[in-house]
């Protein structure tokens, strides 16, 4: 079975439930966003996804990548659909206008990025890769590397990665030993050894930008001693072609659990030449408007993969004739019914479904808000929209990967021992999906952050601003009285998260264990309350689309439908979260070393 | 990093919190098993595991089995590591006095079943399927097949494997089109396809045994009409030895996410030679008996494979230097501090941890009623072992089998990056742990019966026996001022269980759906009730091991520790799944087949 991009649900959540145009409308764009003109590329984008990515998606996995000496082949049909990719232009879709790129809003392509990973995440890395490191050049690199560079990541004719990870350095790349040392023409000379370097080498491209961390000699110890330098594999002849094969190699490709059709690399640099990006020792924060963007693709790697298991774990269940409905047989006429009229069958189905539609929604309410963030014409906007932003991407990022992947566990569950061979390709979403909690900072990273150094730090000032929103937000439909229920449950579980709130930043502020120890479960805690609100947004645009007496009443009430269920069933895992929270560090803290 | 049998915590929950002497001396065993036999056994079984079955877990998953011309061959090492596990006399260890077995009870066997799982999953379902199949021939087997088949089936000569499942018919066997016709020697004659026959072909034994599920021409319909066959892969001679090819043929392997050094057969029966096991007709219930053991035995592999992966991410989180601890440098003198120090990874491993412990006394507890119920003297006290065990196998095999799972997700998380990669086995576990929630019935349909046949079919009556259980244990230890705070979580959440089991009964005899709407969060809510349990039974146990004097107070003292994790941080889950229960089948069932 072949991916199918999601383009109701897409289009339903971009207009009806977050009003895209009206948004794109109050910030500077480089051309008006019309409904039909989103709608045209969202369809485009599905075609690619359809038609491109997900019929090479399993035989990907299968083959994965090869490497010969030191050179990595992608699997068969990669450097077709690249070429493919690139001749649609798809590559500079959010590139700065400048330099060849689209200007387009993030808004836009997340909800491509996610259809991309669904149909192919192995391929969609490659991609998303280069968009990240254009960013970072765009954002802080001279401009002389800008032009010499944006336009033809842009065009896609060369690509990017990022090169932070070291075998003894990951979460920690302050411990990082590659070495830069200063030449006499202004480059740098760069030695060590990178690791898991995803689309570190590989045959789509005749050039590969790696923008790399590393220490000059002399440097302060630590994370501030971290400087970043972009290091072609080949550098360029004078007139910015082609020219001669830079010292980075790749040793060898990782053995992983999925995504096999992505290239993850160990680079060798010897003595490579290099060029700073940014000031120097400020390589680290040189990385954190790109670590947002990339933090929230892999978000959207989850989800996109849950609706893909979704997608066919519904059509299986469907179609699947085993025993008979518990109330007696709905098919009388067949041998048995579909699986479909179970109840815990329609519980994993629509735990699925629900976690998806919020996931999705609220990976583009934190898209918006990166938008604003960069393009409100507004300051203050603009500002405000940053700081929500640091508040969101950590949940987002870990919470729609736990729940992408808890998705697609549930859609192998479907199928039983159907899902679990390769033939229907679940097994496969959940190999790939589960990369998604670890890199780009581990789930645990990302609660932490959000604990630590967003609430906090802060003393908890950026989840007011996001308190702020959803009192807006209850205020504006109090009044409404089929919003009542729902919201009612939205104000115990927002009261709940700023109970938990304080709670932990009174606790943390005693004692640092604490922050840590409550980290994960208030991590799931927001996540939890984010999806209730993005539920809220979904609801109210559902009984307003039901209400101006538009067609589609079945779809409505379907939605409908699944957020009661969300309501119903997944809700109220938040008591049990605070209760986790409430319970502090100690039992975590207790035991000695020799203990564990 | 090689797997090791974790034998002091075996040992303790055995002679400690078991007081498995005086329990198997209340039974009719074949011989005295004295703590130092047992000991004896269980050292000798940890070495098999760890320097058998371990070293070729990674290279044979690496491997995989291979089929040339319907022959399939395990990988390297399997032939050997079978030798000499049959050398040992493991093959034989719990089968029938009468016809060369040893008789042991299922405790001891439980408990090296789960260190061979964790050892290598992929071997060690050659042995179990052999174990299961010899069981169900000395249940219902006319003594003539008895005598032929089980000695050899002891010795591990010959293997056996269960063929049920037909590629239209998994959970529901009534619709299976494999057909029996009686030969005039009293033979069947069989024809049709089996799939996912795990052993059904391979190179370890001269012989296999297959048990068929098939219909005779004129059966009745549905479950009914389903009879059991034995089909060996060979006839045999006149002397009981190898005769001629049986018309039986493995068309090909399953290409799987994991366990993939076990061969998963498609069968093809043509016109094969079979022998009637037990009456006709009455296949299904002929395995009951051993779907029990069976069941057990995908918990004990999400316990051993979640045992292994603690292991490894426990060793991992020791020596991994990233970071400092919040409160400030604990190792000064190194680059940065083992990432143990982080209160999220202590979460992560004591979340593992408790689980395990509490997963490995559920299935000894388990084990315990299916030896009393059927080697204990007296009638009464065996019928009601067996009426406790038909409750605990459906909550052991889902939940066991749910929180092994997910203690190798998390054991892959400790690592980060390194547990995506295979290096480190992480993986690997994850892949081979996924199955036990699927197969010998997926958790869902354990969660069904137990809600279901067990639950509201007795009226509760069976839940009532594991209730006085648990009072006896509270009242026993009541008075004890050290157990007060335990007791007092066990109550409340005892309570609760029964509340709900009150509330599912009442609304499932109203509406059948109200049952399978419930079902899973009540297999949960008991899952999480008789681990806890099972903690009040282990801190009892160190307790009274601290207050007699024993040496050993950090390992007692660390017991407590994750004990208390256990309280503060997962028994909290409770709360939640009593509301998911209360929330009812409306939101599950409302939705069209359309909607989904």
């Amino acid at each position: 079975m072949s991916y199918r991009a999601p383009l109701k649900d897409i289009q339903f959540l971009l207009h009806k439930v977050f009003n895209a145009e009206e948004n794109f409308a109050s910030m500077t764009l480089s051309e008006e966003l019309s409904e039909d003109l989103i709608k045209a590329i969202l369809e485009e984008a599905g075609k690619i996804a359809e038609e491109l990515l997900s019929p090479i998606n399993q035989a990907g996995d299968k083959e994965g990548c090869g490497f010969d000496g030191g050179k990595v082949s992608t699997p068969q049909g990669f450097k077709d659909a690249y070429k493919d990719y690139v001749k649609g232009g798809w590559s500079g879709l959010t590139g700065d206008l400048d330099y060849g790129g689209q200007g387009m809003p993030k808004v836009i392509s997340a909800l491509i990025e996610e259809m991309f990973f669904g149909a192919n995440s192995s391929f969609c890395l490659y991609t998303v890769l280069t968009t990240g490191a254009a960013l970072t050049i765009n954002e802080h690199a001279s401009e002389e590397l800008k032009e010499t560079y944006l336009p033809k990541l842009y065009q896609g004719i060369w690509s990017g990665t990022m090169c932070l990870t070291e075998s003894h350095a990951g979460t920690d790349l302050g411990m990082i030993h590659t070495k830069a040392v200063p030449a006499k023409d202004g480059s740098y000379s760069l030695s060590g050894t990178k690791i898991f370097i995803t689309a570190g080498e590989h045959d789509l491209t005749e050039n590969i930008v790696h923008l790399v961390l590393a220490k000059l000699p002399d440097a302060p110890f630590g994370p501030k001693g971290i400087s970043l330098f972009l290091v072609p594999k080949y550098l360029l002849n004078a007139e910015g072609g082609i020219g001669a094969k830079n010292n980075v190699s790749c040793g060898s490709l990782e053995n992983k659990m999925g995504i096999k059709a992505s290239a993850t690399c160990v680079l060798n640099f010897d003595d490579a030449t290099g060029f700073l990006v940014g000031d120097l020792n400020n390589g680290l924060s040189n990385l954190f408007t790109m670590m947002n963007y990339e933090r929230l693709s892999m978000g959207l790697q989850g989800n996109g993969l849950a609706e893909s298991s979704y997608q066919i774990a519904s059509a299986y269940a469907s179609q699947r004739l085993q025993g008979r409905a518990p109330s007696g047989p709905e098919y009388a006429e067949k041998a048995a019914d579909p699986i479909l009229v179970h109840p815990d069958v329609r519980r994993m189905l629509l735990t699925m479904r629900s976690n998806i539609l919020a996931g999705r929604a609220l990976s583009l309410y934190s898209a918006f808000h990166l938008d604003i963030s960069r393009m409100h014409p507004n300051k203050k906007i603009r500002a405000r929209s940053e700081r929500l932003i640091s508040l969101l991407i950590p949940v987002q990022k870990a919470y729609c990967s736990d729940k992408g992947f808890e998705a697609c566990v549930l859609g192998q569950q479907v199928l039983g021992g159907h899902g679990y061979v390769s033939e229907w390709g679940l097994e496969q979403n959940v190999r790939d999906s589960r990369i998604a909690q670890i890199y780009e900072g581990a789930n645990g990273i990302q609660a932490l952050d959000l604990a630590g150094r967003k609430t906090l730090r802060t003393k908890g000032a950026q989840l007011n601003l996001l308190i702020e929103e959803m009192d807006k937000f209850i205020s504006a439909n109090n009044s409404k009285k089929e919003m009542k229920f729902y919201l009612s449950k939205f104000s115990d579980v927002k009261s709940l998260l700023v109970e938990m709130t304080t709670l932990v930043i009174k606790n943390g502020s005693n004692n640092p264990d604490e922050i840590g120890a409550a980290s994960y479960s208030y991590m799931e805690l927001m996540g939890l309350t984010l999806y209730c609100f993005m539920w809220q947004k979904i609801i109210l645009a559902t009984i307003e689309a039901e209400k101006s007496g538009q067609d589609d009443k079945a779809y409505y009430d379907g939605l409908i439908g699944v957020g009661n269920f969300f309501f119903d069933k997944l809700l109220p895992r938040s008591i049990s979260l605070a209760e986790e929270i409430r319970a502090g560090a100690k039992s975590v803290m207790n035991a000695t070393f020799e203990q564990f």
